[in-house]
């Protein structure tokens, strides 16, 4: 067995902070040595989160009381604006994943169109790589700042990828229908996400306008080497987890789904169903692992692929978690490998 | 006030049946004659279905027990063959509005191709009507029989016929993604329809091959004068009653809100929400209503167009109403008003 | 049919403000003349709420832009202490209905104990009668200010009051354990109310010192003759409409029954069931309609008396309607009369 | 590392089947090495539970099928009465975990009387030992067979055994009201079961003659050495996972809240909350841990105690799951710490 690191969590109130602390609760290669939550300082993490009672984890602290000595990495789930600057004062030879928005994005003037304001820690970009592990494994290793990606960014690109670098689908049409839980929305009171509003109901919001979309725009041109725009619509589903994006392409099914199995062959988180079956969101719950799934439309040269994970997990915490073992040297799949939670 | 009309519910222990009563329960026009149901014949309503045990109504019987006798219109909320089958033996003076899918169709071809087994009851096809209410009301006003559409159909159709009709989009390029809730599938047990099964999760089904697409088909070639095939994926979602098409077209946002601003401008159950918002099946629930919403893209020449409605009300039961009412010389609102209830 | 009054909903853009709207709206003999809403002030009802879009209202305007001129009733449903200033404002002569706690509880000292400050507006409390309505019929047609019921305490008072005063039960052990929807927490954002904080759980809360304890202490006293202390415990279900009361009390289970059925053989809106069958939240819901059952113990002597309504209805707006109705002088059931929404 | 055991899931198309591949998947002690199930023998484990789709398993076989050779241990997940008959046939080398109720009661008679025939395999009952590992462990280590418990009767029996036991409350006035999740149920098509059926809705079911009865009068009885009889009120929840009794009895706050302390000091997943707090099934969903609470009420005497948990994990299959670890000499918690999952 590895030797333990010891983690810190910064930003430990929110779900994806929640989420990091059970997984790393049965990791074998990590330790929690610090929780930070402003708001919440002086609180035990099971005053915040019961269903955490059972562990013994250090008080939460606020982020200027957080002792980086000692700590091999940090876990950074502040919301983003206030996460460039925690991390810009954080010493330089800590290593650190980010799971805002902060870090994703190359260029600052796409940073400032999406999020309305300049970024603060231009110089912190340059390290700063882009965490969907499959794609960056080699640059995730040897990185100090890890971005962590979109959740609804990652679902689509797990699909897309592979079939724009295979070149199976026609670039200028592609259409991502998707639809996601709430949880993704935080842990912050907004009447939008009160059980009254979303359950027993559905809805697209932040039609052609979602942030998400500039980091497919930049992960789609650099793998096509031309500009992909593509047309985005997310939903918001009466449910917690999961994510599911139906996605809209011209190309042939048979090869668009030798395309994935090609690139996923070795992939322990990605499972590409047989050739005509859709993906569930419940079948995911609660894990890191992908489903993608391929059927051709009645009409010849178009084809949905499906592509379904859990925001918390493989869209973010799980992420993050598969990020720091491979920076800290770890096994790739360390404390990841539990089933989804069905039913 | 009209005089009140005597009405009978056949197959009345199923989802839309139990629909038909709710909403007749307070129709000033019509009240129950007869309720048949060949399972539970001899229990009484309240026992199949306890929100209706307030009521005052005649018990179940077989449906050959059932006497037309001083009926004047008869709901069929029976499986489709079967409706065929009890709506043949029914005397030919009396009007029938039919929820199945058993009339729907106009080419007997069609219908065999897509519910896999000859028609029974042609003859009565020549009498049937689409019961599209907004778009064959005279139609209707003179029918015999009236054949309901299909709960996904009329959500699609009322986005999409006046729009067609104004050719205000590209007919060779339109998607059709929509989402359900589960009451669609009616009150047999099935496993996919457990609450294990569908709570906490969405997938799409009969992708690509949904029947309700027989219906598309015929009513796009109508408006259009020419075939026009549409991609349609349809999901389930983990609630009860609701459908949302989010519908991907060709065309100009504001020419294609104008067209159907124009189209339901005197519609009392069509809603066309400001350009630039999208509709949620919560907000239709439980009622006559359609909401409609136009979004542009952010890719120039395309746009997104949603329809909500409830399946068991405007996609069944309350539209089943508002065609015996045109049939029976009724104010076509009667009974139908009531809003939508939230939360 | 009756003259149409004119009505104003003061805090329109609350739960219980939309349903009043959603109730009225088909209303034969109510129309609103005004709403109001501080925070919205300016917005239409559809803007706050989109399944009243289809309706023809009055903008929403701040309180103090309320004109109480031609109004003939107003219903008040604002938060308590809110409530108090409001209502000790208007006009004496219109009638008014408020949906508070502010005028439920007689005694001022048990106001204060309850509720953390001095009542403001005592000498409106001697107008105020307690919105029972079928216990209060009299005095409520006669009233000027009626205090809607706690929800909570609706759904007790309708099992125990006829049983108290047949003398059916030991009143020294009743024991009522209680579920409730999320809506009766309204639409304000709170952390606990999130659907991701909500759903897929079930737990007790306020447990024996929620406030509807003061309604229980005074009801049950007034009837008995003599104090009389309950248990109480709330529990929070996922879901968004209704409460199931579960009481166990000591007594003959035939008695019981019999002592129900007979207080309430001719209310248009209390429903016993047949002896050992329990009530369901879902037969009730979105109705003003109360299932009331009684299911005998294994342990002689020992009885469990079920009690269901929607917290909304029943339990707050339609029985304000309700009320209303008797204080305009129209039938007491006109407009309530809507069958339960299911599924 | 202890060495690896070969284990089958005899029954294995069920959700409790599914919960044992789902947590050996991640055992480090255990292996699966023949999955049963005889309506879907022939089938992957995956196509029937796409949630495992990524595990390599073994396929599918009928019952007949089932080859002991090498298996140190099989968890039976069949129906009861099956269970008997297949558990017969098995050789008696084989150690068995029954997760049915063919061998939790020690009295033939009480068998006969809750489960209507005579049991089949009486000599079977003398092997016997009830499953709540926590007060039969050093029987459990002992033993080649035993009886899971119901999931109602642990999450009761672990607030009350231990009260009990201590004299800590009154034997003779004992009510356990009791909320569980659907899966309970099972995955076999049922009306009420459906998503349209439970969802958004509550209720009382098998009222004061649960099957899960005999269990309490069982294990009373022996802890108190008397008769005990309670009263018992399950209702179903709009939810897949979780128990939450919350249970009414006579003593003292303080000494009750202080004897589950006592009690479960040194247990690893029994969590008592700190006095006055109640838990919630949501705080321990999909997991091995129980959460007690205790809040005196506003009566002198009387208390009401709290016990939540996972039917599918600890009320089910993690029991299973812990009971194997010891029958095998592995340590009790492997494989069993996950934190739960939440939101």
């Amino acid at each position: 067995m590895s030797e333990t690191h010891d983690v810190a969590v910064l930003g430990a109130s929110g779900y994806t902070g929640a989420e990091l602390v059970r997984l790393i609760a049965t990791h074998p290669g990590l330790r929690i040595a610090a929780l930070t939550a402003d708001r919440k300082a002086g609180q035990s993490m099971g005053e915040v989160f019961p269903h955490l009672r059972h562990l013994d984890l250090p008080a939460l602290t606020s982020i200027d009381a957080f002792d980086p000595g000692g700590i091999d990495l940090a876990f950074c789930a502040l919301p983003h604006a206030t996460s460039q600057e925690v991390i810009a004062r954080l010493p330089r030879s800590l290593k650190v994943v980010d799971l805002s928005a902060d870090f994703r994005l190359r260029d600052p003037a796409v940073y400032e169109h999406w999020y309305g304001h300049p970024h603060l820690a231009l110089d912190l970009q340059a390290d700063a790589v882009y965490g969907l592990t499959e794609f960056y494994r080699d640059e995730i290793r040897a990185a100090r700042l890890v971005a962590g990606t979109g959740c609804n960014s990652a679902t689509g690109l797990y699909a897309l990828l592979p079939l724009l670098k295979a070149g199976a689908i026609d670039p200028d049409d592609i259409i991502i229908d998707l639809a996601t839980g709430v949880s993704g929305a935080g842990r912050s009171p907004k009447e939008g996400m009160l059980h009254s509003e979303v359950s027993e109901g559905y809805h697209a919001y932040n039609v052609a306008k979602h942030r998400h979309l500039a980091e497919f725009d930049q992960e789609f041109e650099k793998v096509a080497g031309r500009k992909v725009e593509v047309t985005f619509v997310p939903h918001l589903l009466p449910q917690n987890r999961g994510i599911l994006a139906t996605i809209y392409v011209r190309g042939e099914g048979p090869e668009i789904h030798a395309a994935l199995q090609a690139a996923y062959a070795d992939e322990p988180f990605i499972v590409v169903l047989p050739y005509g079956e859709a993906p569930a969101t419940r079948h995911v719950r609660g894990s890191n692992f992908v489903h993608l799934g391929v059927i051709a439309d009645r009409r010849p040269g178009r084809v949905m692929v499906f592509s379904a994970l859990d925001n918390l997990t493989k869209g973010s915490s799980g992420q993050a978690i598969q990020n720091a073992n491979l920076m800290l040297g770890l096994p790739e799949t360390m404390g990841l490998m539990a089933a989804p939670l069905f039913p």
